[in-house]
């Protein structure tokens, strides 16, 4: 039989669909669920967005351009201006998806080989495109004590090699809900610029900022033009997650063009999504200052639930839509395995996402979970309740 | 400036899009351009699968599974198995394009340096996906004088190395509308199992078969089932090139364990477009009927005006639709570019894609061009008329 690529045999399974098959054999007991594993939300897709694809008027569904279409793209520009980032239409690509964007990054600036320092705990999935890019993950560790803020600058500098071409952050993080305050950006737009290095910034979770505090893209500082590029996406934006698009943003011309070349070869993304995508680009303001309320809610409450489980410590988010918590176990991954196998309230369970998935070093994070708080309040509430009984039977209290 | 990769540099620009600007500065200057490039069908699509779309009732446009959804791998499969292949609803992974199902595809079973033996003129995204892969591309030469049949198999024996990994083949052919016999593919069947590599088959045009003659898929053999991967879309079939659904399959279960980890990576291939793809199963025969009639009639217009002009040869496509002609150029793309540039009749020019494009051999194909029939019969006739009037004028007649 012939075989499969090494490059295959090394790409990392996905951290939060390890324990997908305990989870459906739970089900299959009739055990419900609560889903505290996975970034979908429950929100309703804005209707302006959905409406514009029952109302299409396609009779040939036709390939749009490599770089997206260009009244999307245009209209794109417009919604980064009113957010204080002055990109041309012509800096930006359409992606398949955030997902693409990495890719389309990873493929243009780094070579097989070629190393990319990422604060851990980290999107699981950058392990997944750096190994489909033959790229080398250098992880720099953050840490729950101080909610996962940057690392000192130092620890970056320590892992420059003559290998390392970026530095990629996720900013507000996923894991880690931590927003990158403003200094810490300029701390990064120091180093790279020191170091010649590209600084990639997943900014997906822009919109999602809490208490007052803003989000800092690094397309703010025009002294980052020939380094900055941004990942975005409208999967968690207008909970779209399931249209696939998403877009790369750079005003370093090489890499567009070289961006663009990859972005020709699969000749177009999904014509649908952009319909839906540009839509929702008149998404009112009230849908969004009604959704961050609904998730500072729920923050709040998971915090105050988590905080009264004995050995719990949990970096409270300020942004996203993700909390890491320590447990009181050794094994966070074998925990959340008990929780769908063995453990359940009234035909009711929990799963969580064990977090040693999301560092890079071997042996970080045993101990964490992520939680996303995508459920509403009640059954957040329930969820976090089954959590801490089931983490006093677990320890055998 | 921090530098791109070499990857990024190698990236091939595609052949179809060098000469896009010449094209839209004649659209500048007024002249109407027919589109010979590219094949992007005018055909409508089927009713059922825009129907579908309006119709649906989605309200959280959330992930789909990674493998694409159940019902619509169900239904697939379905329709494969009416076209006499046997596959199982696991044994399919819907993706982003055919162009997604080929990166999968390399990703699986090459690493870095690897090489995989395709037969040119080829579609040329398959140098892009190869550059991006890190595989290395070996052809070898098919000829216009038997309309592109296979090579002779100790052509391919000859260039198998340990690094070989794979044969692709394009069946039917894009750019040579040839389409493989079954002895044909029996051959290739011999020489992958002796060894022991992968035999890839791009059968994204498996329906576009003309004269009565009928396709034969690598999945009909069983003593492949351990080698066969075959890569689809919905693109050409239902004209949706805009959807970006497309498919891999394959009976190598380990090939497939590793494509769904980079499946997992990408999240999931767009939601509505799967919807669209679904319901496009239930396109009435009729449909396909009269788009073969009709490619049939241009195709039999296309190469008999074709042969009336002195010192054109063109390969008699069998299927798909494209055909590949030698013109009485030195170099086709400066031809192309001269129509582009500083030629029309009336205000009308046309535009075709320069074959070398096609091949990776350096210096084959410069006096070829590859027509897409994609037009209806009375502009293709117009365009043809251009091309024999400008190859009067451009040889100085």
């Amino acid at each position: 039989m012939p075989k499969i690529s090494s490059k295959g045999q090394a790409m990392p399974e996905s951290p939060i669909r390890k324990l997908v098959p305990y989870a459906e054999a739970a089900k299959k007991r009739g055990t419900h669920v609560y889903h505290l594993n996975i970034g979908q939300p429950d929100i309703k897709t804005p209707e302006v967005a959905l409406e514009a694809i029952k109302n299409n008027d396609i009779e040939i569904l036709s390939y749009s351009h490599s770089e997206g279409s260009e009244s999307y793209r245009t209209k794109l520009a417009g919604y980064y201006a009113t957010r204080g980032i002055h990109v041309d239409p012509s800096e930006i690509i359409i992606t398949t998806g955030g997902s693409e964007a990495l890719l389309f990054t990873m493929g243009s600036i780094c070579d097989s080989g070629d190393e990319v320092i990422i604060p851990e705990p980290f999107y699981a999935n950058y392990n997944g495109f750096a190994t489909a890019s033959g790229v080398q993950v250098v992880p720099v560790i953050s840490k729950i004590e101080n909610n996962f803020a940057l690392p000192p600058i130092e620890e970056f500098e320590k892992l420059i090699t003559p290998k390392t071409k970026a530095i990629l952050i996720c900013n507000p993080g996923n894991p880690t809900g931590y927003l990158y305050s403003e200094e810490e950006i300029a701390k990064l737009a120091e180093i790279v610029k020191k170091h010649d290095l590209f600084l990639i910034a997943d900014e997906v979770y822009r919109e999602f900022t809490y208490d007052g505090k803003s989000h800092t893209s690094i397309l703010e500082r025009n002294d980052l033009n020939d380094h900055a590029i941004v990942v975005d996406s409208v999967s968690k934006r207008y909970s779209m997650c399931g249209a696939r698009i998403g877009c790369m943003i750079s005003r370093n011309k090489e890499v567009m063009s070289t961006a663009m070349k990859f972005a020709q070869a699969r000749l177009s993304p999904p014509t649908f999504a952009q319909l839906a995508s540009e839509a929702a680009l008149d998404t009112p303001q009230e849908y969004f200052d009604e959704v961050i309320a609904e998730y500072v809610e729920r923050r709040d409450l998971l915090i105050k639930e988590l905080s009264t489980i004995e050995g719990v410590k949990a970096a409270k988010p300020q942004g996203a839509f993700y909390c890491i918590a320590e447990l009181p176990v050794a094994d966070a991954e074998h925990f959340a395995q008990w929780l769908l196998e063995s453990f359940n309230i009234d035909g009711e369970t929990v799963m969580v996402a064990p977090a040693a998935g999301f560092y890079s070093t071997p042996g970080m994070g045993m101990n964490q979970v992520r939680i996303a708080y995508v459920l509403k309040k009640e059954n957040l509430l329930k969820a976090v309740n089954i959590l801490k009984e089931a983490l006093k039977v677990y320890n055998g209290a």
